[in-house]
C-alpha cells in the first residue's frame, strides 16, 4: 500500500469523493473532470444514487467501512478527499464496523443535520494522519458555487429584499446555535425554520400549512434563504441548492429562493435556471452582509 | 346600548372573553369563575370547541363580526375583555366583515403565527376607543400561570438542563425575530424551531424524524423549551401548555417539557401532571434567565 502521495502529484492526483444522496456530488465529480482531473467515486450505500455513479469509476461502500476506503482510496493513488451530499442516520444496529471506522465513525459524517461542527472539523486531522487531505467540492471545482445575482430570468423586488434581509439576520442569530441553514420569510414574518429536518421538508411544510389556509402571505409572496452558518468549516457540508429546491420553493408559493454567492453549491445551474423560469420565480445569489457586522 | 362601565363596577362586571380553540380558554374560563367573576364567553366559529363552551352563557362569534361582539358585551354588562385561544388563518374570501371589523380585523387577531407584536399591541388602543378594556387572561385567573418547579413527580437532570439552557439562549436569540416560543434541544443539538406551524405540528415533526432515524439522540433525550417572546404584549398569546402537548411530546421521544415559569399558562394542570407521570416525562416550570441578561 503506497504511503503519502508526494505533494507534487497533488494537481494530477485522482480525487476520491465520498458520496451521498442528491444531485449535488455528481454535478461536482462533472465539474473536476471537465477541468482534466480524474475522479474516483465511493458512493456510500443506502445514501447515494446507484443510477447516477456508473459512470465514473466507483467502489460502493458500505457506511462504517473507512477501512475499505482507504485501501481502495490507496490502491488508486488518491490523495485529496471530498465529502459531498446529503447523509441520514442508518438504524445503528444495521451497521457493521470495520476497526478504522470505530475510531473515526462518530466524526465522520454528520448523521444528521443539526450537528456538532467542533467535531466535523476534527475529521480533517484524522484523515490527515492517513495520508488523505479533505478539500471543500469548491476547491476541486469552484464553478459549483452559486455566482452573484440572478440564475433565470426573473429578479427580486424591492420586497423580496427585505425579505431576504431578515432572514439574513434570523440565519445570523442562530448561527452560534449550529443548526440549520436555511429560513424561510415572507412579508417580513419569520414562516420556517430549519433545524434538523432539511430543507425540502421545511418547505413541504410551508405548502401544508398554506393549503391549510395557515399562511397570510399571499401565493407568490416569501423567499428561502440559505447561508453557511458563519463559523462553518467549508470542506463539509455546504448550502447546497438544485432544480428539486426550485420545484419545492414554487409548490411553497415562494416569491423565490436566494442564497449566498460563493457560499453555496447550486447543483445543475442550467436546470436550476430552466425550473425557475418555468415557474416564474427568482434564484438570486447574494452578498452575504453578515459578514459586514 | 349603555356607553362605558364605570371605573367601580370593574371587578365585578362579568368578563368577556373571546374564545379560539384548545382547552386553555375554558380552563382560563373556569379559574375565573371559582374566583366569583362571572364569564361570558364570545366563542369564534370555527375555531372553539362547541362541546366545551355550553357551560357558559355565550354568544357564537362569526369570524369578522366585532360590531356584534359590541352589541353583546356591552349588553351584559361587560367592559373587561380576554383574548383567548388559537386562531387559525380562515380562507379570506369566506368571511362576510361587518362595519366595525373593517376597522379592526387586520389588527383584532394574529390569524397566524410568527405574527407583528406591534399590530397586536394596537389593538388594545382601538378597543379602549369603544368603552372596553383588554386584559390578560394571567390577570383576571393568574393560577393559571405556570408555577417553579415541576409539575407531576419526574424532575429533569443535569443533561436536560444543559438542553434547557440552549433552548432559552435560542429563544433569546430569535425573540426580536418575533416568531415561535419554542424549540426543541437534545444532548445539545437544536433539532427544531417553532415559526408559523405551532407547538403540536414541530413535535410531530420530531416523532416523524425520529420514526425515519433521523435524530441521533436516543429516545428519552431532549427538552421541548417554551417562552414569552422578551418583547411581548402579555395580553395576548402567551405561550401554552396542556395534556396534549405532554403527549406529543412523549410521542416524540422526548425527555420533558420546560417553560418559562410565570410566563407561560398551563390549562389543565391536573390533567398535565396525569399524563407526565403516565408518560414517565418531566414538566418543570423554570425561571427565565434571559431575564438577567
Amino acid at each position: 500500500m503506497p504511503e503519502a502521495i508526494s505533494r507534487e502529484a497533488e494537481d494530477t492526483s485522482p480525487l476520491a469523493m465520498i458520496i451521498g444522496g442528491g444531485s449535488v456530488p455528481i454535478a461536482v465529480a462533472e465539474a473536476v473532470e471537465r477541468r482534466g482531473r480524474r475522479v474516483v467515486l465511493f458512493p456510500v450505500r443506502g445514501w447515494a444514487d446507484p443510477a447516477a455513479v456508473g459512470k465514473f469509476k466507483h467502489y460502493w461502500l458500505p457506511l462504517a467501512q473507512a477501512g475499505l476506503f482507504r485501501h481502495h482510496a490507496h490502491a488508486e493513488g488518491c490523495r485529496d478527499v471530498v465529502f459531498v451530499g446529503t447523509a441520514l442516520r442508518p438504524p445503528l444496529r444495521s451497521l457493521r464496523v470495520d476497526w478504522l471506522t470505530l475510531r473515526l465513525l462518530p466524526r465522520v459524517f454528520r448523521a444528521y443535520r443539526g450537528g456538532d461542527d467542533h467535531l466535523i472539523s476534527k475529521v480533517a486531522d484524522i484523515f490527515e494522519d492517513y495520508g488523505f487531505r479533505i478539500v471543500g467540492p469548491h476547491v476541486v471545482a469552484p464553478e459549483i458555487l452559486m455566482p452573484e445575482g440572478p440564475v433565470g430570468s426573473v429578479s427580486p423586488m424591492d420586497r423580496d429584499r427585505i425579505d431576504i434581509a431578515r432572514a439574513l439576520a434570523l440565519l445570523q442569530a442562530t448561527g452560534p446555535f449550529d443548526m440549520g441553514q436555511a429560513a424561510v420569510v415572507a412579508n417580513n414574518h419569520v414562516l420556517a425554520v430549519e433545524a434538523a429536518e432539511g430543507t425540502d421538508a421545511m418547505l413541504g411544510r410551508i405548502s401544508e400549512l398554506r393549503a391549510r389556509g395557515r399562511i397570510a402571505a399571499p401565493k407568490g409572496t416569501g423567499v428561502l434563504v440559505k447561508a453557511p452558518k458563519p463559523q462553518q468549516d467549508r470542506r463539509f457540508d455546504l448550502p447546497a441548492i438544485g432544480p428539486r429546491t426550485v420545484e419545492e420553493a414554487a409548490r411553497a408559493g415562494l416569491a423565490g429562493i436566494a442564497v449566498v454567492a460563493g457560499g453555496t453549491i447550486i447543483a445543475e445551474p442550467a436546470a436550476v435556471a430552466a425550473a425557475a423560469d418555468r415557474a416564474k420565480i427568482f434564484v438570486v445569489g447574494i452578498k452575504d452582509e453578515r459578514a459586514r457586522s
